[in-house]
């Protein structure tokens, strides 16, 4: 595709591709963007080394002077969309690359993947840590994905509220809080459950976690009282009904004097077992598969497409397919949250080739990533999280309902200025 | 745990590891072993660089004891175990890994983030590609998936009988077939349709693919054939009622002496819009999302247990956490596929203790990996794509239903010499 726009000379032409969802994961009612710091770092060292361009050669996979411009590729243009941690609703046009289209085209596939993958933890994240209330939501699904998937889902998961994670490569990488956990393999190892708690406590001192269920679990919660006194710091529980055994094993503690020792829960929990559990003496929840594999949503199915490009007169020119069952809107888009009064969200508004009007509470979504090539959107982690609650904090009250439904807020189209004739345009 | 471990002297106990599925995904009937290729490799490489020992130092994360220790590790045991492409079924003991519980203990998350990825991908392609029958099935779902992650969904979809990929990368590393596409923005691109497609063939020669539903497909029909003359290598539809679209397009080439022009159907295909399409004039499906995503089963549950450690006299014991709703069984397995006289696969026979006796038309399952620390097991993708093929072909009839349904075959504990007291153990 590259070889042939380059061949034909409409590759330099200018171009405008916009990530947006056409919907939602069924059911759900909001989602959350995850990935763009990833994107930005990805696309600063997005370049094609000698060596790949070597394999592509010996492959006869494009042509020399195509393999001749991917040696040269650096992006050089401009980059908008959605900050980090922030709120989506279908069509949020959560990122708009403006370029030439051989150089936007090539960062098709680096884009979606990390959006796609980290908006998708994210999202089931957010719901997770919302459901949990102030009981905080510790990341333990690194052995449920790709292993380089599980540094990007404890670092979209800390985005979305949890507290820690097991995954010691996202504190090196991104400065995530860790936090590690004991195994029944560990309890096992030793000759009795007293030795494994004597050797924890040993060494990590009576603030530990004992993880209590690995024979009888009043006997070891008996036995890790005894061991660590009553300061042991938690016992874990990951097997069982644990609304019922976390009732059992709090009165048990308290029994024993154990009045602070908390308790954590495991065992295939997600948003709705969580939410389950309210009522139950819990402290804290591990979560892991479901929340590595997005809750049942494993990718959201973002889609990356030209919405504007380069006429052969210079003017640019809005573009669409026509298709019937996946519906793209051609235009430069622009976007705000459109807020009543007392700051509850009530619509995504997206202008088509201009900005739509501020009504005067409303709040402007897009912000600049890239300019010419200069990645200038980076922020930390601790600002997205922050973002992230407060874009959510925002959303009417029904957005935390676990419950199947639709959207929270419609996304309306405001149809300004259109930068050309609207060939192919569906609205 | 590890530090724990190492403080009390335990950690340098041998152990048994065992890395196993307690179930197949619900209503699957069989499952694929991938990603021992890549386990392999990553244990190879598997040790704490200065960098990484800085980084748990600077955040207290383990002890300097623990530390010194993790500079120094290196795995140095013995794993047997499935040979990849290999179908499975529950409790297969896919992995054993011998070794201290120290060195052992740290291969956990990473053979169980790369074995239940690389087999989810295959076990959903398997099926996939089955319901192809002859029809080739082409990967092009990294843009739904990590950018890594991608990666190893190329390769393990290969394993399980795909042909190509889009994935270059995966070509680079692996040496997994690659083929491209032209995308509905190059279309757009141009300022007619047959701009577009004269560019693509001009470049590609009238074997490409062309797209053809990003206006009218019947236009698009004729203009490709029009474009590339009666020789065009194929048409890509992406879009509607792909089975009526396809018995009209391959009218249309008919008509227009394009008898061996393809038909190439993409558009959010899975295993059973694959079988549904059987009857349809299609000659090849492009996968993506479904394929990364596992099909509704991102990953594959196995889990990574210690089955047997030394004891304080030096001799093995034999171990298992009790749980009901968590079954582990204690003890060293082995594992065969016994097979009828005419060398159909009748149940997965696994042995506790000692290997189960061969009845003459049975297969060994469980081949040496590493040996002291070196791999011994490396193989190349054909041969493990040829093991998949056979494997596959081995299993009863029904295996191949796409409908929810059992296990194909029963999986039988045999339990031998057991190598000490079954502490715990659940059988």
């Amino acid at each position: 595709m590259l070889q042939a726009a380059l061949a034909s000379g409409t590759a330099h032409r200018r171009a405008v591709f916009e990530l947006f969802p056409r919907r939602l994961p069924e059911g759900r009612r909001y989602g959350v963007v995850a990935g763009v710091g990833r994107a930005l770092d990805a696309i600063e060292r997005f370049t094609f080394d000698p060596e790949v361009v070597d394999v592509l050669r010996e492959h006869g996979v494009v042509d020399e002077p195509t393999l001749e411009w991917l040696a040269g590729y650096r992006f050089d243009g401009d980059v908008w969309g959605y900050a980090e941690g922030e709120t989506y609703f279908p069509y949020s046009p959560l990122m708009v690359v403006e370029s030439t289209f051989a150089e936007a085209v090539l960062l098709e596939t680096l884009l979606l993947s990390i959006l796609n993958h980290d908006s998708a933890i994210a999202s089931a994240a957010s719901r997770m840590t919302w459901a949990a209330g102030d009981r905080p939501c510790i990341e333990m699904g690194s052995r449920r994905t790709h292993e380089e998937a599980a540094v990007a889902a404890a670092r979209a998961a800390y985005i979305a509220g949890f507290v820690t994670t097991s995954n010691l490569a996202a504190r090196q990488r991104y400065d995530v809080p860790t936090a590690g956990t004991s195994a029944h393999s560990f309890t096992l190892l030793h000759d009795t459950e007293k030795d494994a708690f004597t050797a924890q406590v040993t060494s990590l001192g009576h603030g530990t976690t004992l993880l209590v269920d690995t024979y009888d679990v009043a006997e070891a919660v008996r036995l890790g009282v005894e061991v660590a006194g009553p300061g042991l710091g938690a016992v874990r529980l990951d097997s069982g009904d644990l609304g019922v055994l976390a009732q059992q094993v709090r009165d048990q503690l308290d029994a024993l004097g154990a009045h602070d020792t908390r308790i954590v829960v495991t065992s295939d929990l997600d948003e709705h077992a969580i939410a389950a559990l309210a009522a139950a003496p819990v402290d804290g929840y591990g979560v892991g598969t479901s929340l590595v594999t997005g809750s049942g949503h494993p990718t959201c199915g973002f889609v990356y497409k030209l919405v504007s490009r380069e006429g052969p007169d210079g003017e640019m020119v809005s573009v669409a397919k026509r298709s019937k069952d996946k519906i793209s809107i051609g235009g430069r888009k622009y976007a705000l949250r459109r807020r009543n009064a007392r700051g509850v969200a009530e619509a995504e508004v997206v202008g088509i080739g201009e900005a739509p009007v501020d009504d005067g509470d409303d709040r402007a979504l897009m912000v600049r990533l890239v300019e010419k090539g200069t990645v200038v959107g980076r922020e930390s982690l601790e600002t997205i999280r922050a973002r992230h609650a407060a874009s959510r904090a925002e959303l009417p009250m029904k957005a935390r309902q676990l419950s199947r439904g639709e959207p929270v807020i419609p996304t309306l189209h405001v149809d300004g200025h259109v930068d050309g004739p609207t060939d192919g345009q569906v609205s």
